[in-house]
């Protein structure tokens, strides 16, 4: 993307730096903020669905649950997040819009000790959401269980949303290599984890299947969602070790994530999952999942 | 560190952006870099003695390597690096110098996708040397192997030196909370692997051993300047697996950077190396170094 048409772009977010708003191309930060320095920071993304926040409280707790994991003191509290959050929000003023919320350690230089630093610095990214393409939910993706390994838990916790993401990164620049769009990876024992922005799943037998927490991934939102979905319509769930050549056996596979909700897979590696559509059991729980949105999203406390 | 007292060091730093000078107060960067958001950066650190550059080719060839890790293609040759950094050290007038150059793959928003960015940005920092204490060399430092496990070579290879630094961060906060200088991190076969910013030296019968490339830890340039002078003085060496028992276990012990060159280790948890000082081996080494350092500063092209 040429410079110019990205500068375009981001014209037209509105970026809340320490409660400071601007357009998106004059939001600029401190090269000696330890964010980009040494990725030094947590973060969370939602989205707004008719200036509803989706669930905010769940992203929140997250967002402090992982400053606890990587050692990170706040000094902005819960309330003043949802004040400055529901003020960019306000600023933008767009019914459906992405909302990402960065938290750094602060600025300091140049060591990595982490006791050493000055206050946190706060950046919050709104813009109009965006439209994922929907043939998805049709026609599926196509995934690797590639080479990248998952982070392990004692190097850095996958449960820590960070802005050390070059993990990720790997392991998506291998599936786009090959032509996929996404790829799932193992941890060090060779269990299956994640994929790079999202949780995976199987059915194979009636049964829903996920990795189990200690397998080292994020508990994702829209997995604790689904699990809550499940088990309301009394549908079979294992939270389990999963291996390769389970995942690629099964009858039905789809990835859940806080973006893209529910997106069927149809081939993993050179293996065609079920008849290389969406299975049934994804498209009926798609369906659940959409029906349970709505529910969840009258009951929000936050809007703007 | 108050902010005003921070923000009136950072006045006198010269900083690089893309060619444009100013002072560290006032280089800031977009927000929509990739190296804030995500951590997808390289960058190399080293030092000026009486206006030359230490090792800069050894670092200038470490940066293109880690690029290559990262698989991020650099619109920036080593020539116009050179010439930016000797250009940045000119304004900066320091004879002794401490020079970092940092590499992001530039700006995009939000997809992770590492295919999809504006064209990268250098930022080259320059400040007068760090007057790291040079009690260590005489006093030692103590150190733990901690429960922080270094990242997998096949997650993000330690070979590549990138914005990424939480995994050295966390083991950096495991010691400090401890009250020890550092933590040495194995890896998740429990072998030793390296420090925080530094790598591990043990001596034992009169064998200086380290351990290998394939424990999964950065080749440092002083590691590799350390093995050719002890190669020159026909002292033996081992590059193999270390376990943490010998580690513990070893009559001597010390780390290498480049910022710090050798430091003795005289604790690791609670065992006392040696009798607790810096050990004579690793004094002679540290003779032998100073006096290699002054032989290859004459050698060096690069001035200013």
């Amino acid at each position: 993307m040429k410079n110019e048409i990205f500068n375009e772009k981001i014209k037209g977010f509105i970026v809340n730096i320490n409660g400071q708003l601007t357009s998106g191309d004059k939001a600029k930060i401190s090269i000696f903020d330890r964010g980009l320095l040494f990725g030094d920071s947590i973060y969370e993304v939602t989205s707004t669905i008719n200036r509803k926040i989706l669930f905010f409280t769940e992203h929140l707790n997250r967002l402090f649950n992982s400053a606890d994991l990587i050692s990170l003191p706040l000094n902005f509290s819960n309330d003043e997040i949802v004040q400055e959050s529901i003020k960019t929000l306000e600023k933008l003023n767009c019914d459906n819009a992405y909302i990402r919320i960065i938290i750094t350690r602060g600025l300091s230089f140049p060591s990595i000790d982490p006791t050493q630093f000055i206050a946190n610095n706060l950046i919050i990214i709104c813009m109009p959401s965006l439209n994922e393409p929907t043939f998805w939910q049709e026609e599926g993706i196509k995934v690797i269980i590639g080479n990248t390994i998952r982070n392990h838990k004692r190097s850095i916790d996958p449960n820590a949303k960070s802005g050390n993401y070059l993990n990720n990164i790997m392991a998506l620049s291998e599936a786009k290599r090959r032509g996929f769009s996404d790829t799932i990876m193992c941890n060090s024992d060779g269990v299956i984890t994640e994929g790079t922005t999202n949780n995976i799943w199987l059915i194979k037998n009636g049964v829903y299947k996920t990795p189990s927490l200690d397998s080292g991934l994020l508990k994702g939102i829209t997995r604790e969602k689904i699990l809550t979905i499940l088990k309301k319509k009394n549908l079979p769930i294992q939270e389990t070790k999963i291996t390769p050549e389970e995942l690629i056996n099964s009858e039905e596979c789809f990835i859940s994530s806080s973006t893209r909700g529910i997106v069927p897979i149809t081939q993993i590696n050179d293996k065609i999952i079920g008849d290389g559509t969406a299975g049934k059991k994804t498209k009926l729980l798609f369906d659940y999942y959409q029906e349970f949105l709505l529910q969840e999203m009258d009951k929000t406390p936050y809007s703007f």
